[in-house]
């Protein structure tokens, strides 16, 4: 027997009872029924971003999401400053220029977090950007930005502060409103523990003005038709059934488990990943560290995607490798959505395994006995 | 016990043996075994669309694929013809709008189907446009076009033909490469019996041509990124593991059954429905029916939403109504997909009983007997 087990920075674990509600018979999207799924999910995402706007759905990956915010934000010609803190930094500023902005690349060494004093800097030099694009959890690196911080920054000037909450929605407390963040988009498959598919966007009061006036070509991802259909829990298009009832469920149970429970859960996962990879030796690469997932440099000589593959292939346990420049450097462990602490136990051991087979020299169960002792010693 | 039937032109019925593939515990997108789920798929599609080019899917409802088809082939100021058919006829020149393009409004009558002559003389009078935006199976009026005669027209010139495949492919024979159609776009929740939220997308050599000088903002839905991964079966962005799989599922059902024995069963069911309806003194829509929904006309006096909400309510049979003006006026019979002879029965019969509560007279059980006859007499 060879069982399967995610630890990946997402699509990550999906529940038994989440997968079962996407295998309910089919329901037609323009019905009471279909509006009571979209209400409730409505309710629980609210939650999740920490605010009182709507939160809408959008069937599509992260990436339809992070369009969403750029098009409806942006008119051709404005600055965007995008923080290239990894991948999905870069893809802020790769989504601005494809809408034809003036965009301030602020290149950021991957696996550092972006500052306050470094938002204040760049507000001042250019007092005319339009938006501030920054990635909450960075999932190229694992790194977390301090997105309060830098909310108090931006909401002293006229630029809105987007955010990619893609990995933190589930994982970290997300505060909106509290905040001051003008746009933020989440995922499915991260956090929220629901197959790939869905995308999440939600808007401050003052960036749905600059919305409305916005000028870019948009149309499926356009924001006022979501608004529009929102307000009687319906989508502009065919709504995406199956998943959003999956949603549902998954909200419910975050909402059993309690939220604080969820973020504290997380908490203590990912201090017992980084202690136990210290332990035996490793480096991590982010000095900030996101909750959601642990980025290791691989050791010296040794490639990570071997590594990668070799847990995949031999032992069933799936982490992710490095992307850009730092594939083959690190391997990065996910250890959000669906995933106890007992589960964390599989993936360490996996890791030992891997890494002794690559013939790194370390004391063999440390890593676990690490984790065992952070994890459940009274 | 009230079972529920879904008659509905899409979402449609989704076999138990596709919802269950939704419920497998979750993979990897960047893995060998999704792209081999990828490989399969994209055969599958080739066959149903009729060509030897990729055919691309998007984690994104019908219009996802509809607004990639001008996001991709249209620059700003391009003219662009399109054929107001019905509601997703008028889609197009929303979203050929939103691109600013320099729109062709074409406005036909609802229910009436585009033909070759009427697209000769358009050509004629706009040698200048890029593109002419026309809809395969009108799902609002339950007319079909033919556009085998139509891409002989276009062939002849520089104007690309965009056709929404939506609600034929997988019902009618579609010959993409023999008809000469330059991009054909088709969504999962019609004829491919899978949940909405995946849509697909192919284009001629020649409109590669035109998609890759196209300046219009695109990221997302952009046919280059696609083009790209798909070479190494991979999406650009986190693939939709979940609804995929259930793709290949239905796709490896459809395979089975036969694809000419597909388009004979939907036409043998449309012929019930469209005589049965007939036979109670009810009149059709359109001119020239497709094969995978009915429109009808509600009697003088009756409220076809009415009808649809006691049928759904109290019989646990979903049909449709109208759209736009439509509304109120006609219903729409979806016969497409995961739908057997014998299910149709189950349908005109509640049909009956619907009109009968609504006080219509006609004589009961002539139109469930019709059905019987049509569809299983020796």
């Amino acid at each position: 027997m060879k069982k399967n087990y995610m630890f990946t920075p997402g699509p990550t674990m999906v529940p038994a009872e989440v997968l079962l509600e996407e295998a309910q018979p089919l329901i037609h999207h323009r019905t009471p029924q279909f509006s009571e799924v979209l209400r409730e999910i409505g309710e629980g995402l609210k939650e999740l971003f920490g605010t009182s706007e709507d939160v809408y759905l959008i069937t599509g990956s992260g990436t339809a999401a992070m369009e969403a915010a750029v098009a409806n934000t942006c008119s051709p010609n404005d600055t965007a400053i995008c923080v290239k803190s990894g991948k999905f930094g870069e893809r802020w500023a790769e989504l601005a220029e494809a809408y034809r902005c003036n965009v301030v690349n602020f290149d950021l060494e991957w696996g550092k977090s972006f500052t306050a004093d470094q938002a204040e800097k760049l507000l001042q030099q250019h007092p005319e950007a339009s938006v501030l694009c920054v990635t909450h959890s960075e999932t190229s690196t694992g790194a977390l930005t301090d997105i309060e911080r830098i909310a108090k920054v931006t909401s002293r000037t006229d630029t809105l502060l987007i955010v990619d909450t893609i990995t933190s929605i589930g994982v970290h407390a997300v505060e909106m409103d509290k905040w001051g963040a003008d746009v933020m988009v989440g995922g499915s498959q991260k956090g929220c523990m629901v197959p790939p598919g869905l995308s999440f966007i939600a808007a401050s009061q003052r960036a749905w003005s600059t919305i409305e006036a916005a000028t870019s070509p948009r149309y499926y991802l356009d924001m006022r038709a979501m608004r529009k259909k929102w307000s009687e829990f319906q989508t502009p298009y065919t709504g995406p059934v199956s998943l959003a009832r999956a949603l549902r469920k998954a909200l419910h149970m975050m909402r059993a488990e309690g939220l604080e429970n969820i973020y504290e859960r997380h908490a203590r996962l990912a201090e017992a990943v980084r202690e136990s990879m210290k332990a035996i030796g490793l480096e991590l690469l982010p000095e900030n560290p996101a909750n959601g997932l642990t980025s290791v440099l691989a050791p010296e000589g040794i490639d990570s995607g071997e590594l990668v593959s070799k847990m995949r292939d031999e032992y069933g346990v799936t982490i992710a490798g490095g992307q850009g420049h730092l594939k083959g450097k690190i391997f990065r462990i996910g250890h959000m959505g669906y995933i106890s602490k007992e589960d964390l136990l599989v993936c360490i051991s996996a890791v030992e395994r891997g890494l002794q087979d690559l013939g790194y020299a370390f004391e063999f169960g440390s890593a676990v006995s690490l984790t065992q002792k952070l994890l459940f010693e009274k």
